[in-house]
Formats: structure tokens, C-alpha cells, sequence
């Protein structure tokens, strides 16, 4: 049973009258909203149960479908999405595609048998051009509202917020090249994911516009610690200097590989992560890298898809995120800038 | 609509006979468990979908808290929880306790209105010695079974499972004095945890075994980056030449702290984590650390639950897993070894 509330602590906690303090747990409409949620903090501070007609409304059930855990880019997008939709009473069910055998379709199959009143897929087969969309389609017909991340999909009929995979990659473009590099390399998982694309299609536009005459040097392996040690060895067999790695993973194997060959980072070799996930920072030398807008975009994803469950309906619309370059130590001028 | 199933092209897939195709398809009692799931694993790999009677039954929710996603040590634990949920069956709704104002209990709440069979704790307030565990009576009252990882209990009736905190103590301990120190410190977070609690006893403990006559030395701080430079700076104070710390992300800081005072890791001083969570290999120098068996402990935590949720009961027990040290490159022989 909750205990009997005092007025007078509430006033005081929260730095308002009594009156405000009885108005608000009155649930009345006058008192300011800024007001309201602080009478509302001091009562979950001094330890009361908030009066049933003020907690907040339960939204439902929102699907949370990332590819996996391991990469830690994604537990950062579980944390922030979750708490925008907490934040906003809805309770997220997440799905992984850990499980041996477990694929998105069968995800989204056992989470749909829950009753989700929508759908955040992050990097999901949207993002695959070569996947069918149809299963899409069955949401759509549903009449389930979802919206994609990092994957814009011209197919489907959702909105999708996505890092601006062109402007990271002129970004990082732009500070090798003002360190003296010429002959930079690009390292990517699949092509046939959409934001790879349209990194890779940036990265030949670059080197045209940036080192007129350099060959471009690339590889196209596996979104993994292994995919950039492959990766950094045949871009290093062509005499790159510095590696663009469309992730930080790819960019650890890619130091592996160097360390592991004596070559030095960033004194022989420069390299560029993508994402700053968490322990990047902590590397050493610490990781050079692309920072994707996580938070920005894990807002502004929920904040439609609330909106959209809210009015039920969906709409196609793709919005990008401005990255920023986080420059630490695995960048440096070329040994021989005359390369 | 799903596709025809051709007989032929599953038998081949699975290298089994067409007969026995049949059999599974039709749901056949007779046919051996590793026959079923090849043929069930060649629908999947063929694209068909599965008949409605061979789809997995879905057991329902299962409610999964744990405290935060950026110390990569509970993402690891998401990971094989959800995995082991999903094998049997269920769907984990997972709850963390990040956003500003969300606690343990308000999660609990939330996700219990959506009806779980179920609760998964990892590393929660059943852990803190200090917190009141009537929050748990109430689950237990509901007839709603529950595990804990991490953080035994006494009293609190539901099985816990952790890792084997003496023991990770002792073999940190051995592999330190082994290389000749003697002045090793102890830093960890709050010691109102009870994982942090059972380190800790189990030092002092070692320290009087392995170098008698020599003082203990610690810090209790907390669980973060931050946490493990403020440690370090107290324990080089006193004159340690070796610190185990109580997590992977306090050694992050315990080596942060040394790297910006021009303390050599390992060859002025040695570093030990705990957890072994995901980067730390591929930190330079890479990380000695006692990897949890995080693995192990879900799998036995999720088959327990299961089999709780089955048969409607909870039971109190402790089960511990052995840890493993896992020697990389932050330990070494302290300077001088007669300090």
C-alpha cells in the first residue's frame, strides 16, 4: 500500500507550494508542465508511489530488431532507442539475430504474436538491396507503423533515418588528404547493403575530385575483425597509405594486421574508423574515427514512430544525420609525401 | 501463400530419404531429434516456410533486466540470455535502467503489464546487500518464477547463478605473486554488492596466504572509467606495483590514469580486469583479465527458468562457475622484485 503523501515534503522537494504540489496529484490542466514533472521527480525521490491516474500510460509494445550485440555500435543503438521509447511509455521487445537460425522474419514473426503496436529495424534487410521487401509489405498491409535506421530503401514504405554516409566519407577524405595522403584506400562488408554503397560510390567521387589521377584502391570483404585484416592486407598489397574502414571493427582488424606485419599506425599507416563506438577512445593509439549521430537519430526515429502509432499510418521519408570526424591517433602524414 | 513443398529438394538437403521427409512434415512421433531439426534447418535454408504444426510454440515473454548496455559485459549477457530464451521458445523483453529516472521497480512494473511468464535479473538491486528485497516478495507472491545472475541473495527465494568471485580472486592473486609481486592492490566498486563483497573478503584472505606480513591495499570507488582512475591514483599512492580490478571497464581507467602520469603498463605496472568482455583483446597492450563464463551461466539460468515457468515453482540455489585467467600482456614482473 503506498504510504500516506506529505504535501509539505513534496512543496519542498520540488520548490513549489503546497497548492501547486495538491493541483498537480490533483491532475489538474493549469499547472506547467516544467512544474508538473518536478513535483512528479520529487515524488519518485522521496520515495512515493505515484497516484495511479499519474503514472504514465502504457503505449505498448515496440519491436527493437538489431543484427546482433557483438559489434558495439549496436548495443549503443539499443540503448538510446529504448530510452526514447521508455521516455515516451512504450516498452521495447527487442530481437537479435544471434541465435543459430534465427532470421529477422522469424524475429519479427514471434514479436508480431505479441501484440507490438510498431517496429524500429536497425540495419535490418531493408538495408540488403538484394533481399526481397515483400516482407515489409506484410507490416504495411498490417497496418503496423515502423521506421528503418541506416538503411534507405526506395522499395519500402517507411521512413528511414540514417547516418549521411556521403558526408562521412568526405569528411575523412578530406583530413587524410590534408595530411598528404594520395593513395587512400576504402574497405567495406557487403555492397549490397545500401549505406556500403553509398559510402563506396562517395569514396570513387572523392579521389576524382580530391587526387585527380590516383587510382582508387578498395576491398570488399565482411563487416568484421577478420573482413579488415583480409581487407587491410590487400589494399596494403596495392601500397595504400592510409584505409577509410566502413567500420570500427573492420578498423580493429585492420591494426591487428598492421601490428601484427610491423607496421606501424599511424607512422606507416593511417586508418580511419567508422561508428566511435564505445571503447574506441580507449585503444592505443586511440581510434581516428567517424562518430554516427546515434542519439540524434535514435530520437528523431522514435519521435515518429510514436507520432505514427498515434495517427496510424506510416509515410515514406528519409532523413540524414550530420557524422562528425573524431580525430585521435591512428592518422598521421604519409612517411613519404611524395608517394 | 507458401510455396509447394517439393519433397525431393529437402531430402537432399537434409540427406535424408523422401520417407523421412514425410514423416516430419506430417509430425511423425518415430523420427530421431537431430533428424527433425536437419529437416527443419532445409525448409529454413530453402526459403519454404515452416507447416503451422512444426513452428516453434511461443512460450511467451520473459522480462530481462539488466542495469545498463555500455559496460560490454551486459550486452555479452543480453546476447546469450536472449539466445537461450529463443531455443526454447520464448521472447525476451528486455529492460535497462538508463534512462534518466528509471528504476529497477518502475521497469518491473512496466513489463509486467504486458504479462511475462517470467524474470531474468542481471546484477540488480538483488545484488545490493543494502536494498530492500521486498520488491522480489511481490513477484514471488505473484507466482511469477525468477532467476538471478550475479548477485546471490539470501534472502530472496529464487535460484541465482554467478560467477565464482573467490575464485577469480585466487587465480588473479597466484598469477601475480607467481611473477613476484607482493604490494597488490584490490579496487573495486561499492562493497554493498554483493559480488564486489565476496572479491573483496577473498583478497584479504589471499593476501594473508600467498604474502604474509604484507598490507592490503584498496580502493572502493565505482564501477566506471572514472571509478578505476580515482583507484588508481590512491592505490600507486600507497605504493602498489600490481591492482586487480573488479571490472574490465575499471582496468580501462586503472590504464587510462597510468598512460597520462607516464606509468608503464606492464613494466612499472601490472593490470588485471574482470570480465574479459568483448574489445579487450584488442587493446594495446591487450588486457589480463578473468573472463566471466557468461555462456554457461545463461544457458543453466534460462533452462532453470524454463523449467521453473513449467511447472509453476521457484526454488532457492546458489550455483557458481569456475572463471578462467586469461593472460595477455598487462601483467609482468614488477621492477624490483625484493620491494
Amino acid at each position: 500500500m503506498a504510504s500516506r503523501i506529505r504535501l509539505s515534503d513534496l512543496a519542498e522537494q520540488a520548490g513549489v507550494s503546497t497548492a501547486t504540489v495538491s493541483r498537480v496529484l490533483n491532475g489538474k490542466a493549469e499547472v506547467a508542465d516544467e512544474t508538473r514533472q518536478a513535483v512528479l521527480r520529487a515524488i519518485d525521490l522521496l520515495g512515493y508511489e505515484r497516484p495511479e491516474k499519474l503514472r504514465p500510460k502504457s503505449g505498448g509494445l515496440i519491436g527493437l530488431i538489431v543484427p546482433e550485440l557483438t559489434n558495439p555500435i549496436f548495443p549503443q543503438f539499443v540503448q538510446h532507442l529504448s530510452t526514447a521509447m521508455l521516455q515516451r511509455g512504450y516498452t521495447p521487445l527487442l530481437g537479435t539475430q544471434f541465435a543459430a537460425g534465427t532470421t529477422e522474419d522469424s524475429l519479427v514473426e514471434a514479436i508480431l504474436r505479441q501484440g507490438v503496436s510498431g517496429f524500429v529495424f536497425v540495419s535490418g534487410l531493408h538495408a540488403d538491396l538484394t533481399a526481397d521487401p515483400a516482407r515489409y509489405y506484410n507490416l504495411v498491409d498490417q497496418g503496423i507503423p515502423f521506421v528503418t535506421i541506416n538503411g534507405p530503401n526506395d522499395l519500402i514504405d517507411a521512413p528511414d533515418f540514417s547516418t549521411n554516409e556521403r558526408d562521412s566519407i568526405t569528411q575523412a577524405m578530406r583530413h587524410l588528404v590534408r595530411l598528404g595522403h594520395k593513395r587512400i584506400a576504402f574497405t567495406t562488408g557487403p555492397l549490397r547493403f545500401s549505406p556500403a554503397k553509398a559510402k563506396y560510390d562517395r569514396y570513387l567521387e572523392c579521389m576524382e575530385e580530391m587526387v585527380p589521377g590516383v587510382k582508387p584502391i578498395y576491398s570488399e570483404t565482411l563487416f568484421t575483425v577478420e573482413g579488415g585484416q583480409s581487407a587491410a592486407k590487400t589494399v596494403l598489397d596495392e601500397g595504400a597509405t592510409a584505409i577509410i574502414c566502413s567500420s570500427d571493427v573492420m578498423a580493429l582488424g585492420t591494426i591487428r594486421y598492421a601490428l601484427d606485419h610491423g607496421i606501424d599506425v599511424p607512422s606507416d599507416l593511417s586508418v580511419i574508423g567508422f561508428d566511435d563506438s564505445l571503447v574506441m577512445s580507449f585503444l592505443s593509439p586511440a581510434l581516428t574515427t567517424v562518430r554516427q549521430p546515434v542519439e540524434a537519430i535514435s530520437d528523431a526515429a522514435i519521435t515518429t514512430l510514436t507520432a505514427h502509432i498515434q495517427q496510424s499510418q506510416n509515410q515514406m521519408s528519409t532523413t540524414t544525420f550530420r557524422p562528425e570526424l573524431i580525430v585521435r591517433e591512428t592518422t598521421a602524414p604519409p612517411r613519404n609525401t611524395d608517394i
